[in-house]
Formats: structure tokens, sequence, C-alpha cells
């Protein structure tokens, strides 16, 4: 993908760190490329779904995804877009530790654009995948973003 | 649907304090019956995503839908299963204001359940919808759950 | 819903039949309004996937699918419109009968249309849902299409 | 991937050559491994969906990526499982020309397989991919498959 960067790496963190959410989670962009981008998330207890096996509620990892694959399209529009939607595969349990979450561009349309994504853990293991579709059109106008 | 509620409202609601992520998020149980639930969530300053548009995060509504799927299932599995996979598609921003989930199971096998859910605000707009697939049968020893 | 059907039923079928896919599977429209379609699939032995239980290809359930989804939004936009994706949740195995596929936009808008679909028997059991994204902004032009 | 195949190439050719709907789809294995398949579709009329732009009929696209993934688990599993779901992202229009479908089992577990699957035109170029979770636990006694 021969596509420039159109947003620095430190333009991208400071627009994710405005995010409330994603400064919830602590999120920081580890590195980000045309069309791609890996983020890291330090664990949290509120992160846990079962209390007794202490596993990452889905929730959690779906919201890695989508902040990702946001950022990823951020690279190349401009501006995180909106997502029109997203389907998410549940791998393996989410233990504490710190997630890693890369998301890669596959189709960038006038439309929309299409993402892969997916969360690792520290042993490299894919806990959860995810494919979306974002808006890279100009919603007010309806005309294409770029 | 003629199958007996196996949890009771406030054994439903007791297991979903325990899990952090949902007691973070404040959500409580409105009404249960079999293969049927609806939850709320009070909104939080730390849902938000954009910070100028002041709407939730696409994250916080999965996270609302994966929950209401899970517990619509335990309504009748008796526990709250995993999530295989899960498919949202996002139609209204999110404003600052009680969201409320509501999930039907509509397809209950012996090895897994299908799942409908949608997030709606106070006006009764419908801001997102789920649609999920939860594992039913004892993953354990691969035998179905019941 | 109170849009208007912009194309007749015969418009519809006249189009629809110009389709050769929908012409070999012998789709006829069986009832439509605006944002919401029925069409009806006699049996082909072509269909059978498994020859011992003689039931029909998934992939022809998710064609039933993706036409009623794309004529559902016909209805809205005057046209067939490109899917952009779908979800298909296969329920129960399609045994040799006609089959019928109702269609419904349940959220219209400039640049995407969301529709919901299923697939069911003479017994009205439902053998699959599908759960749909189509482009309604005029993909040439990038402006909405109406 | 070190697990075995567990059906040889002439085996699932067979096997696929059965099923009516691939057997009119004129659908032959190029490639198989334990977890990997390549399938290739020569061209036909009926595919056509929009007559004047001549490109395939999205539910063709479906069936050959649902058919693809279910024979990639058949390599492990010994026979073709039934599809849970499946979501499909259209990427480019599929103009004539024969179509090749590879698909790749990504996890592989007791209960169920998931996968992926695109179609590419013989320039190269992904015209629709696929993800989707196949049964690969015995669904009548409800016991894992292996």
């Amino acid at each position: 993908m021969t596509a420039a960067l159109v947003m620095s790496l430190d333009q991208l963190q400071a627009r994710l760190s405005r995010n409330h959410m994603a400064a919830w989670m602590g999120l920081s962009i580890t590195s980000a490329a045309a069309g791609r981008i890996v983020l890291s998330a330090p664990w949290r207890e509120e992160f846990i779904s079962n209390p007794e096996h202490r596993f990452a509620h889905g929730g959690i990892l779906a919201t890695l995804l989508d902040t990702a694959g946001s950022y990823a399209v951020a690279t190349r529009l401009g501006r995180p877009p909106q997502t029109i939607d997203m389907r998410v595969d549940y791998l393996r349990p989410a233990y504490e530790a710190t997630l890693t979450v890369e998301a890669t561009v596959f189709h960038y349309g006038r439309t929309v654009a299409t993402v892969d994504a997916q969360v690792s853990n520290p042993d490299n293991l894919t806990l959860a995948v995810g494919r979306m579709v974002f808006l890279t059109a100009d919603q007010r106008a309806g005309r294409p973003a770029s």
C-alpha cells in the first residue's frame, strides 16, 4: 500500500487520547502506517467478566477491535470514521495481560472501507478477530471523503 | 416460548453484578423471561467516544448487546454462556441518556443459541442492533448443556 | 413506514426476471410494499447440497436472502442496490419445498440501508436469517441516491 | 499447521461432485492441505445478476465461500460440516471469468471451527471475503467430532 499516512502518530495519539473510553482504557498507539495501526491496552480489573475465571468481557475485545479499525482508517482519511457494522469472532479467553490489537484496511473505497483486526495476548495468541465496515464518505454531504 | 425461566431475576442480577465490567457500567436487569431480558445502563462520561459530539463509543453498545445476549441465554441455560461470534450494526449515535438493551433468543439449540438484541434510547429510537451466537453445549465435555 | 413504493410490483418483477440467477431459480415476487418484499422460490434438484439428506445448499439460502434484501431496498431506491456485506445464520435444513423469503428495510439512510430477511418453508419454520447492508448512495458520484 | 489431511484430494472431490449445487457450478478442487482448500469455478451465464453490467450474483460468491469453507474443515473433520453462520463482504464486481476461492481454517475447536475465505479473479483481485463458523461437534450426540 503506497498511500501516505495523513496524520502523524502524535496526531493520531492526541486524537485517541481525547476519546474518553480510549483514555479510560489507557490505549496507546504502538505503530502506525497508511492503512494499518497497532494499539496497546494495559489490563484493568474492570475488564473482567467472569470473576472466578478472570477473563475480559467480550465487549472489551470488541471495543479494542472497533477502536483499532477506526484508527487504521484514520491514517488515510485524516479522522476516525463512523462504524457501519462489525463482526467479532471470539477464539480464546483474554486473561490478565496487556492486550495488543492490530488493524489493517484491506479495501479502501470512496464510500466505505473494510478492515480486519485482531486482539492478541503477550504470547502472540489471537484472542478475537474483527471485520468491520467504516464510512469514508462525508456523511453530511453524502460525498466521498476525499 | 413455553420454556421456564431457570434463574430468577434476583439470581440473574446477582450474577450480573459480580461481572466487573457490568458493575462498572451499572447495569441492572429491568425484566426477564425465558429467552428474553432487558437491561438498563445509566450514562457515564467514560462512555464518550467523540468529545465534541459526545456520543458513546461503539464498543459500549457492543458490550451492552453482548451482555444482554448472554443473559437472555442464561435465562434458559442457567449460566451466561460463551459468545462465539457477534454482528453489530450501528444505526444512530448514542447521546447522553440512559441506554436500554433488550435481547431475545430466537433459536435455542443443543450446541448453539442465536440471539437478537437492540440498544434503544429513552425516545425508543434503536441505536444499534446485534445478532449473536452463543455456546449452549457444555464446552468442557463437549456435551449439550442440558 | 410511510415512504412510497417507487417501483410497481410489475416493474420489480420485470427487473428481477432479467437477473439470470433469479430467472434460473424461478423467483417470483409475491408482495411488495415500501421497504418490504416477499419472494417465492420453487424447488430445484440443483439446490441440493447433501444428496442423502437432500437439503438445499447454504449458498441457495444466501442467494435468496441477498436477492430479497436488494429488492426490499429497490422498492424505495428505484433500483436494486449493491450489497456491501451480509450475515447469514443457518437455523434448520431446507428440505424439498417451495421456499419463501421476506425482507424488510429497518434503517434507510442516505449512504446505506440495513435490512433483515428470513427464509421460511411452507410450515412457516424459519430456515435461515440474514442481515445485510446495501449502498443507497449513488456510487459513481458518491452522492446520496435521492 | 501440522494436522493431517484426513481425506485425500480425490475423496474430497468425489464428495464435492455428489453435491448437486457444486456439480451444477462445475466446482473442482485445485489443491488441499489440512485446514486449507482451493476451488475453481468456471463461469456460467446463469451466474449473472445485472444483465447490462454482467457481473455475478452475490449469492454465487456466497455459495463459493460457504462451499470452500466447508471443505477446508472437511480436510480435518473427514466430512463437510454444517455452517452455523457466515459473513460476506463484497469488494468488487465478479465479471465473466473463472473464479477461484481459497479457504483456511484459522481456529479449529472441539465444537466449532472458524474459517476465512476469499474469491479471486484471474488477475488475483479479491472480489469478496467470507468469515464462517462451522459445527465440528457431532450434532446428533452433541459430542465433539473427534
